[in-house]
């Protein structure tokens, strides 16, 4: 922390700031300028809040200069995690690509989609049993059956699962059968859930929460990763702005920024963060041309009966043309993709 | 819901959009003008993505033409609601001042602070026993301590208590000593956890999401009202934009639009909206003048030395100099303070 | 400026900042704390871009510690600063109020309005000649007619004239017949336009752009300042934020910030703030309430037949009704209106 | 227009409506469901302001059916448009790259950078003599002696020049030096000067406002071709949100938006966008791969020197670099690159 203080304070005043410094725990380091003093504090204090120094007489302002995260952080570990199910690995060499339905809807819906999925090269299977719906008269997912049946398609189909918990007393039913555990958006900073989360030895899926910044995001990966699990994917999906056209503004620069300031690997979710089935192949080629490590695409064999985010769900044929093209980009990044 | 055709389609497409509504459940009456064909869709069916009509061939545009929220709304309910707690009442003719500490730290603290926030003209008194914290490494709260502590102290003092309950599995435990169950921004669209408060008889103040739409809150507070709890208080509390003097941008005209759009009490909370000291007088008299229902205020006696949130306390004498000026323009609207 | 060394840094790598610095000017003052070094940089090169050191090797952050701003900084000058325009002065212990419609339509329209808006406590009476409208199609004013007929209107009922102008060339003719110049949101940093603004004697009164900062705001200030023109009127008007149930979202809370930043007066703009009628007053009371030294509200004596804008302006009995709310609020602060 | 009445409301209410519309100059056809009326109101009548109507009693929501603009639109012209400078075609086949310093400082400047532009592929070397700066404090521009530099240079290396012109008294100047005027984000909304460039048979370069809505670009568009020149480039160059870590948020997601909404060419400014320069490549790759007609991309053979921007600039190695990755995924599009 760096507190500079006003032009032509006293040294009482001064001393003050030392002094309360001192007391908080923190080596304070005075430099003396010709109008200013500027004085460095250097502590292990995590607790402290900016704000307290900025109200002491005399203070222009204080600057922190430490990320508030640690685990998360680059400095931290310098290699990229990866995380490994089996023969899959996200966060290395290969883009990966998780499809599947918004929802899932019936055993037959889900037996049509796997094979359709993994044979666009597919590694993972989405979809939800539990959905978080804005209006509480929405469909509410189908619950453990819906798991079942992902389940069974899936392994039928040589595809891993990626599904989402809503709240900690879920996870333990959902871990029985999914292989990643998806974190929404609205929940980012749901902190007892993240804490529990960080129990779980369950890799886990965590979204950008709709109006979190870049570094919000990664001290809610921060709470799971202290917990213990260190298998945490952090995931774009658009944020709000005030451009309406489009349901969310996929952020495609925070995929090379969370890529430099950490090393949790990073995947992008054009579906959600466009909102239009014709944007989501552009966006999905932007993302894996700015460095994304994998991709959350929702599609659909039948989208205009589709229970939930029909609109925004491909058709299995556009996902595989989908697919040709970033086999292309990814290999301009020196990576592979399906 | 209205279906705006684009110009000059055929005959059959028209009549395709039509049977699609029909088979879900529409009536559907059309308008046929010179150059354009209008379908009105009138039903029961709530689940409707109107996403899924705008993928139709042929139409333009597809246009919701009723909220989503009904029990929230003064369409289900003309007069105001008002939440009782013995001889407290909010939402009627008094505006309520509920104050006191960020974060619950010490015996010592709660007690000093509670017979000043009572001379002050608080009715409530706020203070959290279980935080939300952004970083895993901050003080998270004294728990079940914190929440005895409180409780003596409101009781002591004729107050009552209004504390952050994080989690489905703390209501229980918080309902036992809070009289009013706060619940924080980073949970508005926790959903099962709303489900959990819908069961529940103790009123709830639930806050307004760091970007939630004032749809959205509403719709949250739905969730509330379906299971059954009609004593739900609103709050804005400041949303994020790009300004960033100030810690969030207090959104003072939703108080009016909220009034407007729904019989539930709305409270502000100027100190969260803000994050300066010296900021909170100003937002609370405008809150007030707005037509607020009552005041969140932080409050500390000594908030150099806060664990939390200092920097946003007001001093008692500050919190009493304060009530003096909402005392005369809450009478400009014909309500009574303190 | 401080910059702040990257922990373990070489010697070498910080005489090579310090150097860059002295190169550029800068006093470089270090500060070698156990882990990090800061190096305190002050000098009068307002050049500076910041982001520049931040990219030498070995630097870990560089914060700016003086305000880009300078005439309109309180310690540039303490006491406020009130724009005078015969008996009405704008920043003293008067909340002036500025009203009248959004456009002059015609010689009949003003002349009804003018005597209405002058007993509803107005000293100002406002009304575009010349307006920005977003569609090349829309009404785009009466021009110098319309000036014509606002300043005898005006005269007549012993009242001052704002209006807008749209560009440098503009500027003689409006000043020809208005005592203030108004500068739209959307012209807030035309730099060549606040340049030749400088250069005129005309009070200005400046609105904030749509998603311009506070600091932004008082920079485009500082240009007309800086021409030599003191006499700057700084406008709230509204942000664009993510909430579209209100045309912008007023920033109330800009209101205290600027008059702690800024010896310069602050108006609101509840019309435009808010973009309807019913929401006009309590947004008004708000912004008298959080220490605006004026308003800028719109009223039409027949708005469904207006022009522009009718949805969101008061009847002339509103008003009036409003000025004996804001008389009472304006008196908490200490102040008298109308 | 369509206009949604309330539920109930009688015979008389909607005959006003009615009523009104037809006043109005629309055609107005009634539909009446079995609890609602819809009116559909056709009409030529640009001016209007729905917001009118949503004033008249009985109604509940009026919605617009058309969109503002006309001739920006590809409901007016399907065909891409394709603005050609001698052999150089934007929003043909080619992807054009446009490069070169934020701001023209000298002679040995531009002529060193010239030939590497050039050799990294730019068919359109960049450069502003005019620079609208936040701060009146900082450096302007060289004016008209840079646009004699940038104009030799240019020349010298067979390249066209694109630089940015900041008002209507300029245009006649900047227009003899360069092929393209640019129009930068602050003055997307000065209607005065779009009416201006409207006029002049010059191609502009319009880059979206900070906060402007894709709609507004568009609308700002219109003023120019509703003025009689056709040749508008759109140039996306990143909006403002809440997130800080870069200088803007690049909206990727507005080049297939505007492709598909209007046939003017789309350009993307990674540089101005993101704000640093180790993510220009990234972003630069992902528009290509969201479609996007050009780059706008800043390039300083001495970055720690630039007077401008510095930080932001790419080294000359690092664009030709990025080229060979960008030819690649041109390709993918079926299109060229450099």
């Amino acid at each position: 922390m760096v507190i500079v203080m006003q032009e032509g304070v006293s040294e009482e005043t001064v001393a003050h700031v030392v002094a309360v410094l001192r007391g908080d725990g923190f080596e304070a380091h005075r430099s003396d300028g010709k109008s200013r003093t500027v004085i460095g504090a250097v502590g292990v204090n995590v607790e402290v809040d900016p704000r307290k120094y900025q109200l002491l007489p005399g203070v222009h302002e204080v600057v922190r200069i430490t990320e508030p995260y640690k685990l998360a952080g680059r400095k931290f570990q310098q290699e990229d995690t990866v995380v490994r199910l089996g023969d899959v690995a996200i966060g290395g060499p290969e883009v990966v690509l998780m499809a599947g339905p918004c929802t899932i809807e019936s055993l037959e819906q889900v037996e049509t989609l796997a094979p359709l999925v993994k044979a666009a090269g597919a590694k993972i299977m989405r979809g939800g049993a539990f959905k978080p719906r804005t209006s509480p008269y929405s469909f509410q997912g189908m619950g453990k059956e819906g798991l079942q049946i992902i389940r069974r398609a899936a392994d039928k189909n040589g595809l891993k699962v990626v599904t989402e918990v809503m709240d900690a007393s879920q996870i333990e039913l959902v871990s029985e059968y999914a292989d990643i555990l998806q974190i929404g958006a609205r929940n980012m900073q749901n902190y007892t859930f993240l804490k529990a989360l960080g129990q779980t030895r369950k890799p886990i899926l965590l979204k950008r929460g709709m109006s979190a910044t870049i570094q919000e995001l990664l001290l809610s990966a921060e709470y799971i990763l202290a917990g213990g699990n260190r298998d945490v994917i952090l995931c774009e999906r658009g944020i709000r702005t005030f451009e309406n056209f489009t349901r969310n503004t996929l952020d495609i620069s925070a995929i090379p920024v969370l890529k430099s300031l950490s090393h949790l690997p990073v995947v992008a979710d054009p579906s959600h963060g466009t909102g239009i089935r014709d944007k989501v192949p552009p966006m999905a080629r932007a993302s894996v041309a700015a460095g994304a490590d994998g991709l959350l695409i929702e599609v659909h064999h039948d989208p205009d009966r589709a229970l939930c985010d029909g609109a925004q769900s491909l058709l299995p044929d556009q996902l595989k043309a989908l697919t040709k093209d970033l086999k292309t980009i990814a290999a301009v990044l020196g990576r592979t993709f399906a």
